[in-house]
């Protein structure tokens, strides 16, 4: 088969079911396209309108006078079949099929899908779907997607890719980038995966010079072979990636059942596999989406020693001991470093790590920046945790200390800010300073990153 | 010694180093309570003021007619010792010490320490303190501190209390209870605790009929004994504490003791006292404040078996995943309950624990609330976890839905609402319906109230 170049970077595509009302289904993507400016030819199939959005459209893919890269079905289930043998029979090599109604239902529902993928056998065409959310291509802005994740603010233009079976976990994805700032190249709903899967697009996206990040949600492993290949030319490319795995347990594996017809309750050993290839397995969106900013930012945990400064004891002594208890190393200064900073400190801190500033850095607003240059400059920690809380009245200096002390750092810093204002804790994030809102996200995201 | 009662529910206090201005250690106790009402007299003590924030000063404790129920000391610890002797030798039998600068530090710090507890041998007065950030009663409004998390928004009156060695995670969990509109009874920080410590207190919240829930944060455990007898009696009183634990490790310990001098790498096995006395115990304070939202709700898990109902597929399975992995139940539909709720799903539904609502729902917005009804009359079900993501367009209908459910469920219902409105968020939040942004702490909650 092909590789998927020519389908997620189409340069016309036909929008079958086009409508008219931006809302609905077949309405969605040309809105979007149209909003956004997509780098191609849009053409709107429905039988019943001459101009959909204000694009003249075809009654069917029969009327094409070429063959478009792309079909886009947004049907019906009932209507798929008879769509596709007519783009196929025009020459159409790549699809996309909404609909559901197929394997994920029941046995009748598993043979229309059987139906469906023979129309491709001894083809090199491809069909993303069905019952998927469609993808996105920023760098084109095609929108082969009916997501209603983008109405309000559209994606910004980045290097980090996803792919993935729940189309809503993926659209809550796009939601979190949108929200979080974080540039995207590819997303990709892969849905019941007939005849491309995560192998596929995983092996697509390493080789896609505008992707740096990968972000991954796996239900079903349908080859694993193939996958782990993926998988390792990922890693060979320098390009980090991040997983979420559904289906670990009997009732999770009912639910994928039920969701994309995914059996994953088999003897695949996928931990084995995210092993042997580096991935990095989260438990969450917003752990996943803290992972891919550190992955984007190309800073690298190269040890396991971390430095952490809080302006609260108590939250240095959580934040040891959970450091301590997920395998990373509070270790406490040299007696050279000591030296460096005891005079930074107010006469009523210990010098030592955790670095407990009190509320004597409020009334010395070099404290902090300070004191964690002398710890980056020291070479003995691996990264520097920054905790704060509330702190309004000198939180853009706080946050101005932060932005220097990244330029300058040799490691990667975190900041938790608790109860931090919106707008310094969004600039440090573009600043490459990855922002939490309480302790255990930071220390997991250290705990899965650090080196073995 | 004497309860503490007449300490944390004193009638007129005495701000020893008072400040005009509102913003200083001495200044903010007086303004907070001026503006909030305190039912009490205040004394502000100042040698160069007549009067301090409208209020006629003394120069000195000495100068007291009557003894008052309290005496804040808001001076540097190098006058400590000789206000709190004239003020023994006035009578006050209640001291509120701000000041650090003693065991905390260095060998001198402690011997400073015991020498001002050396004041309190052979008396039945009471020392909070010193290091500490004092205390708020919101049924007095008694605001025997300098916490800054009060600036903005007053404290709301309720039944939640608090109880912890660190005066900053004191505050953030003040600021995090102001947010979500969580009622508190007392806030008390213990700081170096020379002379009433944890157990002391967790003994008067106990006994205290305004509080209802109990929140600690733990460092040293000065003696277990006393400690278990106290947690005992809150679980006598069916009163929920939950708890976080610092200074578990040789890092967190470290920075325990140059926080409150609390060593915390001792032989005692705090986690023993924990089971035995019911204390929940949890990693963060984001974690802390749901779980004692749900100790203030008076629902209880009767079971392990928890009903699922997502918009996301994917969402369904990371929950069944999840929730099995920590010891709950997504245990499927009975035959008859399989019938109730058939007909009220979409025929592109799967019938079954998890349930998919799909985006069907949106079409007909009753969907959520008859499944949920019926799953919940069923009595299948110890617990309904609802996930919702964005939805913007039909979150008042999701909402009133809910609402709708809290009244007439017979088990707790839990939603997690994706990027969900904060406004709907805050409705529900206060409906007992308590609401979470992502799976995992959810998970963590219900894992941790789960009967054994």
């Amino acid at each position: 088969m092909s590789t998927l170049n020519a389908l997620f970077e189409a340069r016309s595509v036909a929008i079958v079911g086009a409508s008219d009302n931006p809302q609905k289904l077949g309405g969605r993507p040309i809105a979007y396209m149209k909003r956004l400016g997509y780098k191609g030819d849009i053409i709107p199939v429905n039988p019943r309108s001459k101009i959909v959005q204000g694009i003249p459209a075809i009654a069917s893919l029969a009327d094409l006078e070429n063959p478009v890269d792309l079909a886009v079905l947004a049907t019906p289930e009932a209507m798929v079949e008879s769509i596709v043998k007519a783009g196929l029979e025009k020459g159409i090599k790549n699809f996309v099929v909404f609909a559901s109604g197929y394997a994920e239902i029941d046995e009748q529902g598993l043979f229309k899908q059987r139906q469906l993928e023979a129309l491709f056998e001894n083809t090199d065409a491809r069909l993303l779907g069905p019952n998927c959310l469609g993808f996105i291509n920023t760098t084109t802005q095609l929108i082969a997607s009916f997501t209603t994740a983008m109405e309000v603010n559209p994606l910004k233009l980045g290097h980090l890719s996803f792919a993935g079976h729940s189309g809503a976990l993926g659209a809550y994805w796009l939601d979190k980038t949108i929200r979080a700032d974080i540039g995207v190249s590819k997303w990709i709903s892969s849905g019941n995966e007939s005849n491309v899967d995560i192998a596929d697009i995983v092996k697509y996206l390493a080789n896609d010079p505008d992707t740096q990040v990968i972000s991954l949600y796996i239900e079903a492993i349908r080859d694993p072979e193939r996958l782990e290949k993926a998988l390792a030319l990922a890693k060979q490319r320098n390009k980090p990636v991040v997983a979420m795995k559904g289906g670990k347990t009997a009732a999770g594996s009912r639910a994928t059942q039920a969701h994309t017809a995914s059996n994953t309750l088999n003897s695949i050993d996928y931990q084995a596999i995210f092993n042997r290839t580096g991935v990095i397995e989260v438990d969450s969106l917003s752990e996943m989406i803290k992972q891919c900013q550190f992955g984007l930012s190309s800073l690298t945990l190269k040890g396991k020693r971390v430095g952490v400064i809080s302006i609260s004891g108590g939250a240095g002594v959580m934040l040891s001991d959970q450091l301590t208890a997920n395998g990373l190393n509070v270790n406490d200064f040299s007696d050279t470093l000591r030296k460096v900073v005891r005079p930074l400190l107010s006469s009523h801190s210990t010098t030592q790590n955790p670095v407990d500033l009190t509320a004597a850095m409020v009334a010395q607003p070099t404290m902090l920046g300070d004191v964690a240059t002398a710890m980056t400059q020291s070479t003995e920690y691996d990264a520097i945790v920054i905790f704060m809380g509330l702190m309004e009245s000198i939180a853009d200096n706080i946050t101005s200390s932060l932005l220097a002390l990244e330029k300058s750092a040799n490691c990667p810093v975190f900041l938790i800010w608790m109860g931090g204002q919106v707008e310094c804790v969004q600039t440090l994030s573009k600043a490459n300073i990855i922002t939490f809102d309480d302790i255990p996200e930071l220390v997991s995201l250290l705990s899965r990153s650090k080196p073995s």
